[in-house]
């Protein structure tokens, strides 16, 4: 890299340095200071240059490479590309996130990270599955690698049928169960089924960026709406439903993403009663109802769907293992039609194999025992996690004990800005999301939250975790009182 | 089914008799002469009545159901489900034959179906796949169940890469792979990346449904271009170019489906030098390159894209697994950073179990000896195809030899309507596609074509098969006479 390129991190500003490094190349590449296939800098080196920490530098890097603007060698380094296209900046820490809780923004070896939501391979039952798997290859041979039906394998939408009885008193027929690829499919294809462009579509604030992604990528207009500790704000709703007619409100009634929050009985009931008297759909999305810890019976919306209004999608990645890819979508009969077409179009049909495999598992009824064990040691976590948190509150830092799940969400004090103690974590080594991210059109919002997850820490990860967190916020108080004065609430 | 609904059946009528019987019968269900849950006779008693084969019934209940209409219990029958929508009759003939195609639509057990284009599963490297899977399976533990990257993990995509080069001589690096969930969804990715509602998308005419599906589903306008037997109609894709600039071409260069035609080299270079002329992309969907029986080397589009110009899908579908839904596609480095997004949208990342098995197939080169396999078995049934295929040019028939893949294209003469025959050979189990549903807008196009399909026969089916089809021409042949006198061409 020539020596007239200045880069100039402000350690002082809300935003992370990595982001800052980032910006500052990308903006070298675009000026042509630094060239097609060029070498970047050692990590060592620019660090000590910068006078940073060696993550933000290996942060930056990735950041580049995931935007097209870098590409590494081997055992060689960091190499420039030269990119036309602009880059979206809203979307950038977004982006970023998205990386970090999908584990691509890797921190070193021993970092902490509070950021994933991702279980642990540790609690994976890959014995049960190598069992399956083997089986299914002596039981189908060939034919366990043909195309299965489009909506999914026959045995496997009977057996989720059961499951779903079983487990959540939900009573589906198989015919109205669509197999896809994760959850994430599961929010595409309702996506490309009921959604027109300019459609207008509700969603909790804040709320998964996946999923607004998947709405906006079909034209849909989106609207928040808030979530409060008990559920959505049905007021605010009632406003919108008259304003703005929507296709569907999207929700996750259990533990929420990112807040953790659960409605109450009555919010659900009352929600029910709406999209039915005002003729939309719900999609709720249900990824974690199994987690509960504290006794309460948190049923899915689903369960008491006496109008057929929701469409209910299930995911296994976060119960069960992220890699296989599965989760299913039940849905109304007279959208079926529209809906198998979407999967066909979208994929063909998921993976017969897994299909057969995931049949077998749960035909054994290997996920009873699965699910026991991983609600076991979450819920250790989960204790510990809001013991650790309760050492926060001297610093006027607040939150709901959600009672399951796998995250907290915690409000800070506006005189701790979210981002200062995102990025003074980061040089620590400690990864946390600050809540930002997550709320739609975020302006003029009360955002300063953050989420600490612990679906991949061990027990003396979050107290170390929540060690150096307590620190850093002690280091950016003092920082401060120099400028503000800081006034802890308590 | 009490008496007074009464099901007419033209047996003369080019519309196959179990789409008729599937209208009749959809009708009734929607004026209420049939209502939700009442049963529906058993197949044999509908047949003697109606005077039809047990087959047309079978298909005509399986549309209902897969139309939602009827739904079956297990050794009791099929019984009425009532749907409130509209259901779109242009697209009908071609959803059924989806489902022929993808199996779903099953005839007897000894039936004959020259429309599937699925490898049989004895084809399959079923032992060489245990093994890597069990390998996988102890070597990442549950690892092998986590998130990949998005773009796909890493070894795999360097493996691919090699692999690309090796087989087709295409030189790309692995950070321009995204592998996907099968060869449909990279034509989804595609599709989200670059379509914007209103843009021109061209396509070869006749072509893949599923493109088209997709393309639309994005509010592309469609524009058809006619295949000739050396390639794209190059003088028309110039006037419509000018005419409606294309975001993109979607073509199929070597063994195109349906016509299995192939591009001449010098069509092939015309076509790279039209797109880089006029800034269009080229999507080349590459999924039978591999199957090529006369020795002449047709190589892809992207081993000879110089511009940069061609993104390149390659579904492993056919030349290895349905069953195991992975594909990949190549892209310029400037689209990536969208890709990854389309991709992470659409289900955040294809299995990571199935690609960590993958890659190591890959790298232990039980590929070669497969496809060296396939490629012996398939040439033997093409050649007896071809013999076989001879035997109709009496009727005035004519085709192409395609010199790979895994279909025939044949053209009938004007006496012979493709449905008469389509509908006259389902009567005998046997199972063809008329031309008609592969045609863009097929108004007053010559669509008088069946396409027969190799791929899941052996070979006494391949000749019992044309043994039936001689069989059936002469029976239409002979019901003409009365009506139009009938002249072979030859």
């Amino acid at each position: 890299m020539d020596n007239d390129i200045s880069i100039y991190l402000d350690k002082n500003s809300s935003k992370p340095l990595y982001i800052q490094l980032y910006e500052g190349l990308r903006k070298s590449i675009e000026i042509s200071k630094l060239v097609e296939n060029e070498k970047l800098p050692s990590i060592r080196n620019m660090a000590d240059t910068l006078g940073v920490n060696n993550i933000t530098v290996v942060n930056a890097y990735k950041l580049l490479e995931s935007k097209g603007f870098a590409y590494s060698k081997k055992g060689s380094g960091t190499y420039v590309k030269k990119v036309a296209e602009e880059t979206n900046f809203e979307y950038l820490e977004d982006e970023s996130m998205d990386l970090m809780t999908s584990g691509i923004l890797t921190l070193s070896e021993n970092s902490i990270n509070f950021a994933s939501v991702s279980p642990t391979p540790d609690l994976f039952p890959v014995e049960e599955f190598k069992q399956v798997l083997i089986e299914i290859l002596e039981r189908d041979k060939g034919k366990a690698f043909v195309y299965p039906e489009i909506n999914g394998y026959g045995p496997l939408r009977s057996s989720i049928s059961k499951f779903l009885e079983e487990n959540y008193s939900i009573i589906i027929d198989p015919e109205e169960i669509q197999i896809t690829s994760g959850g994430q499919q599961g929010i595409d294809i309702i996506a490309k089924t009921l959604i027109e462009p300019g459609d207008y579509v509700f969603l909790e604030n804040p709320t998964y960026s996946g999923a607004v992604a998947a709405f906006q990528s079909r034209g849909a207009k989106i609207i928040g709406i808030p979530i409060l500790e008990d559920g959505i704000n049905i007021e605010t709703l009632k406003k919108n439903i008259k304003q703005y007619p929507p296709k569907f409100l999207y929700t996750m009634p259990n533990y929420q993403s990112p807040t953790s929050y659960s409605y109450s009985n009555e919010k659900k009931k009352e929600l029910i009663k709406l999209a039915n008297e005002n003729n939309f759909f719900i999609i709720e999305d249900d990824f974690l109802s199994d987690l509960t810890y504290d006794g309460e019976n948190r049923f899915p919306l689903k369960a008491i769907d006496e109008f057929d209004k929701v469409i209910y999608i299930k995911s296994f990645s976060k119960i069960l293992m992220p890699g296989l890819r599965i989760g299913i979508l039940t849905a109304p009969r007279k959208l079926f039609k529209s809906i198998i077409k979407a999967k066909h179009t979208t994929d063909i049909s998921s993976s017969g194999f897994i299909q057969r495999a995931f049949d077998l598992y749960l035909r054994k009824g290997f996920w009873k025992e699965h699910i026991c064990n991983i609600k076991k040691d979450y819920k250790e976590k989960y204790e510990l996690m809001i013991r650790e948190a309760n050492s926060l509150k001297k610093y006027g830092i607040s939150f709901k004990k959600p009672g399951g799940g796998l995250s907290l969400w915690l409000k800070l004090p506006k005189e701790l800005n979210a981002y200062d103690l995102y990025n003074e974590c980061m040089k620590k080594d400690i990864l946390i999301v600050p809540g930002k991210i997550f709320f739609i059109n975020e302006e003029n919002k009360d955002t300063n939250w953050i989420r600490l997850s612990f679906a991949s820490l061990d027990k003396n990860q979050i107290k170390k975790g929540f060690y150096i967190i307590n620190k850093c916020i002690e280091s950016i108080k003092y920082n401060k009182e120099d400028r503000t004065r800081y006034v802890p609430l308590i």
